[in-house]
């Protein structure tokens, strides 16, 4: 048996060294490292003049930004796992790289340990990929996963995620679909070599998801998945990006990933449907990803090349939410009386949305309608429910949810 | 919108010019492809001294293997989606490249146009891969699917495969699983870092699998696959590469696997399970593969570079199928008398096998009986199926079926 530096040595061709490991709390006891080694200055490691590659696993923006910036400038290629940074600053980082003549490598930023952003960017390098949709967050899938299982409710099944350490002390990052959306960002740029960032993501959160709504997405044959979702526009010059909950077929693959398991499915026109799926964080699986794109950068390294930068030669816009072709659910309370049906349908022929379903159920003079539309623009459907909402005999709109994966 | 070519430039940095394509017809009428392109002298395409990389689609051993050894002689790369070729020559193809400082890239050998061969070489390159298990053939996924849903015999879904372009003529590649066995080989060596060749895998078809099994697979919860597995010993110090039917839990994600598609678990110690799935051929995914390669290939040419080439460093030998544990599933038609199970029992134990359960059905002076073990090296397991063979009281063994996947 070698030891796994032996086997990093083999892999790459020539020895890797572990110069120096940049920490917060300088004190605290980290097993297996070198004290040594330690230091609270990474900038002076930074400078030191004998680094070829650095690890960036800080998070968040600051000093995160600043420390790869100057990494690039001492001509230092860098691996990083900061999904949010690369969301928001990607372009000005991929330029920093190029400049330097040094790479850029994040493998970790999305879905964990899932080759993800290699086959995106380099096997399907010569297919045109159409739309991706994936489940890119665990804890949420894990909370989730907990109310479709259990029948618990949103706040129930997010405190056993926190007792288990699936989620977070404060788990808006997760909850909100905020890190699901840096992910979203990241890979609508390489899957459609254009420049997606943050804000161009519409992004719902999934706090207020109901038992209710899993009852109905029962009804229906379907689960509920915070999902991220890039698509191409039909006529191919514009893209969108999204994360929000949404309906999906039982039948769907996404639909059997359990707990905090992610997985994404990639369509592309030669290839088909792909699918890729794993454990989408953890400190095991994040490293895996770190460790892989730090063999390929060494390699790059030892060849005096660099790895595929940014490709965002196509320009794509990314259009508004509103343009998004996708269907809804809909739950309505109505008065019951006649008619009501008659109005609430007018409302959807007026606002140009077909209906597919509807179920009527009515006790005690209040009734409750649920709609399933046909796929239509966001707006269209958006300006549906805010017209329903104006109906005197629409008491109030109990659920609204996309229902995607057909 | 661009068109493809220029994706092409854009995604490489430097334009791609097709300079010929050798057939075997010149007469065949081949749409979009100029004419004046086409020749039958493959040899005199090579060496006209203006070619940077070869694309070998020709399948089989010769020409092919000579024409890639005088691609890498004349300086060029190769891609290749030659599986019988890899799996049998790998180690000399690849010595002729480095030796030649080019590259020999194959991600469409395995599994069509699902990321494989790059991700295991790349993604997991800081990784410890311990196991690999998958649906690589989906002539066989196929047919076993439709015995599955419908119930029909082996013939029977054989002849609706063929009808509908799913077997060739003479299917033999497929059922007998030579074509899953060599991209075993291939992958085995990619996740061990060892050679691995043909021969080195063993191989049972799934010609002798009948709707009984089926029957018997379901009143378990389980299906029956072809599987590819590839394991690392216990010790380290060995690995396994087998290809056969096996019983699999209806839970296990390989068992939705459905029709033609494929899909491949890789389970690495820092990664985790990760499953790879998608459209294991056909013309349109296969060229999804082999372009992603010429991309990379082409990228490495420009930077003056190779790619990762064979990785072997391990040397980790090939044991025999008689090392590998696992379970079996055992049907006997025995004498419907008494003692006939503790006779059964007893040279189960003899073997050192130990039941996991035993279910036993009588008629008219017939039993059966079905055994399900424990694991056990395969050699204790054929052992113990020699031994009840010769039993006076077991009349016949009705089929054995491995049980993989918990
Ligand atoms: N955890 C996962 O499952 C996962 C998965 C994929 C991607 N990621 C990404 O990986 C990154 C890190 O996440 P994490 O969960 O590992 O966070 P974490 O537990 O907070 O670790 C952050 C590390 O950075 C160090 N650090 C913080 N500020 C620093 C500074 N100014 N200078 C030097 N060192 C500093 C900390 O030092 P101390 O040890 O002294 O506090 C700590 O070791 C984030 O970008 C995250 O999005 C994480
Ligand atoms: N088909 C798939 O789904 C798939 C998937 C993965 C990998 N592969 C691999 O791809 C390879 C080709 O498979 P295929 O199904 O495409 O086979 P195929 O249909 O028989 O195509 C073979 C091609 O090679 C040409 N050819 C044969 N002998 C030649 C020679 N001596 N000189 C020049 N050209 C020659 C043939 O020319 P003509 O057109 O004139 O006959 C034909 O164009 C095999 O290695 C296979 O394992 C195939």
């Amino acid at each position: 048996m070698t030891t796994h530096a032996d086997d990093l040595t083999q892999r790459i061709g020539a020895p890797v060294e572990l110069a120096g490991v940049a920490v917060r709390r300088p004190s605290k006891v980290r097993e297996g490292i070198d004290p040594a080694l330690i230091t609270t200055d990474a900038t002076a490691l930074l400078k030191r003049g004998d680094i070829d590659i650095a690890i960036e696993v800080i998070g968040g923006i600051e000093p995160a930004r600043t420390l790869i910036t100057t990494a690039f400038e001492q001509g230092i290629s860098v691996v990083s796992a900061n999904k949010a940074l690369l969301a928001q600053d990607g372009a000005a980082l991929h330029a920093a790289a190029e400049a330097g003549g040094r790479d850029l490598y994040y493998e970790a930023a999305v879905a964990g340990a899932i080759p993800l952003v290699r086959p995106m960017r380099e096997s399907l390098a010569g297919d045109k990929i159409n739309r991706v949709m994936g489940i890119v967050n665990g804890t949420t899938n894990f909370i989730l996963d907990k109310m479709d299982s259990t029948g618990a409710g949103y706040q129930e099944a997010l405190d056993e995620a926190t007792a288990l350490g699936y989620a977070e002390a404060d788990p808006t990052a997760d909850v909100e679909g905020y890190d699901a959306a840096a992910k979203a960002a990241i890979l609508a740029g390489i899957a459609f070599h254009t420049r997606v960032r943050l804000d161009d993501v519409y992004r719902e959160g999934m706090t207020e998801v109901s038992a209710a709504d899993f009852a109905s997405a029962k009804r229906m044959g379907c689960t509920i998945k915070l999902l991220a979702i890039l698509e191409r526009a039909a006529d191919g010059e514009s893209v969108t990006a999204r994360v929000h909950p949404a309906m999906i077929p039982l039948s769907h693959p996404l639909a059997s990933v359990r707990e905090a398991y992610n997985a994404v499915f990639v369509e592309a026109e030669a290839a088909g449907r792909l699918m890729f799926y794993g454990p989408g964080a953890g400190g095991a699986p994040t490293a895996s990803a770190v460790l892989g794109d730090l063999v390929a950068v060494a390699r790059n390294k030892l060849a005096e090349a660099t790895g595929p930068g940014e490709s965002a030669y196509t320009q794509l816009p990314v259009s508004p939410m509103g343009d998004v072709v996708t269907r809804y659910h809909i739950s309505l309370d109505v008065a019951d009386k006649p008619g009501v049906l008659a109005q609430v349908a007018t409302t959807f022929a007026e606002h140009g949305v077909s209906i597919d379903t509807v179920r009527q159920q009515g006790k005690d003079g209040e009734a409750s309608l649920v709609v399933v539309t046909h796929r239509a623009p966001d707006a269209a459907l958006s300006g549906t429910v805010e017209a329903l909402r104006k109906l005197d005999t629409v008491r109030g709109v109990a659920s609204i949810m996309r229902v995607e994966g057909e």
